[in-house]
């Protein structure tokens, strides 16, 4: 039987550990193939590369690692690979293992959940996957949920249009409680600005600020992380809110 | 009575053609105040900036434009207006008027959108207008939208964390036949990758591609504007996709 072909993306570039592992992962399942940004592209969302060229260079670390570092972001990297520097299209697309979780309204926000979303745009069954700690990094239980997660949806396939956002507690393997399928909740990043000055006597800022997470009615994929439990959201792009669609058109139509 | 305070965004720049547009209609309705990009970030999506110091900088236009030229991405602007330069939260949040039409798929890139989506999370009512046309602007008739659909959503106000997406076709006033509600639709700008090499022998890339329309059974933004109605779409940041949660949790949870 031929071997599926797994195209592995990321935001916090291609020398990063977390992409180490989800490909020490995915080797065990397929063929892998790399393309990540050359450098640390947190925060980047679903930006891509109009005004700048877009260099890329093979890259290699230790233990047979070898990847396209790509100059762009990390969805210049999902579409570069398909579109171009992979001879087929790939079977699944994974994204990560990112350093921190990707919860709530803060996936807006991810380099992450983008990378795998635009390969679900282009029609790759596509997996982001985040590790829930911004600072110890503790991988075996997430390269575990990560092949358990891939290989299904490998067999199973995945909706048009529909990706997956899976988080994992930051534990060993026997720790985790299980599997939880989630919905966005509503954690985020309550910013505020820190003013400086510089020696020229300007002012600048840094965004700083903390996360906080208000209660959601339904199960949410924070909950599930709080509780220990692997938190699997099904998410997509369709971003019509239809529930107001007739209060829109009393009030702009119908008048 | 105290009049209402607006804030204006965008993704093209603060010396656009559009901001100047939005800025001269908004005028009519409350007291304005302009944060945008200090250049042209067109798809920025949501990206904000973590790296970087962001800078401000108070410029002037003709005709007493005052604004705030911010080094960071269209949702910085947003961010660092509301929580830092504006002295009172703003009681609505305008971005545009984009320089092309934000339809489809295409809005998860757009900076436009995201400025206004990021209003949306910060609490703020919030409308992203762009006007359907690359090339020559004429920007007359998408100012008259721009009222209307400004003041209404100030009397009305907008449900929590929806914010409204308002495509105008390129036309004079009395062509437009009216105000539609849509949905989301299917354009998307199916990207090729053009292929160089530089003076040192390196390879390089430049995304390229072109814009396609696929069929939808609803009404959709495009169709809105291939008929020269001015689309109202209300989008949210709400990603999951509740129609599958119960086959993924036949599939990962009760297996």
């Amino acid at each position: 039987m031929k071997k599926p072909k797994i195209l592995i993306v990321n935001d916090d570039g291609i020398f990063s550990e977390g992409i180490k592992a989800l490909w020490e992962a995915m080797n065990e399942l397929g063929d892998t193939f790399i393309a990540a940004p050359s450098r640390e592209k947190s925060a980047a969302s679903h930006s891509i590369t109009l005004n700048h060229p877009i260099r890329v260079k093979l890259i290699e670390r230790a233990n047979g690692f070898q990847g396209w570092a790509i100059s762009g972001t990390p969805v210049d990297c999902t579409k570069l690979a398909i579109r171009s520097l992979m001879s087929d299209k790939p079977d699944l697309l994974v994204s990560g293992i990112n350093h921190g979780a990707n919860l709530g309204t803060n996936i807006v926000y991810s380099g992450t959940v983008s990378a795998a979303m635009e390969g679900s745009i282009l029609g790759i069954p596509s997996i982001a996957f985040s590790l829930a700690s911004r600072k110890t990094h503790y991988f075996l239980a997430a390269k575990e949920i990560a092949k358990k997660v891939a290989t299904r949806v490998m067999n199973t396939g995945l909706p048009n249009g529909t990706l997956l956002n899976v988080n994992i507690p930051n534990c060993d393997v026997e720790n985790i409680q299980g599997i939880k399928i989630t919905k966005q909740g509503n954690q985020f990043f309550k910013d505020q600005f820190d003013e400086r000055i510089n020696p020229r006597n300007q002012k600048y800022y840094w965004i700083k600020g903390e996360m906080v997470d208000e209660h959601t009615s339904t199960y949410s994929d924070s909950l599930a992380i709080k509780e220990n439990y692997a938190s699997i959201t099904p998410i997509h792009y369709k971003l019509t809110n239809d529930s107001i669609m007739d209060d829109l058109k009393d009030l702009f139509v119908n008048d």
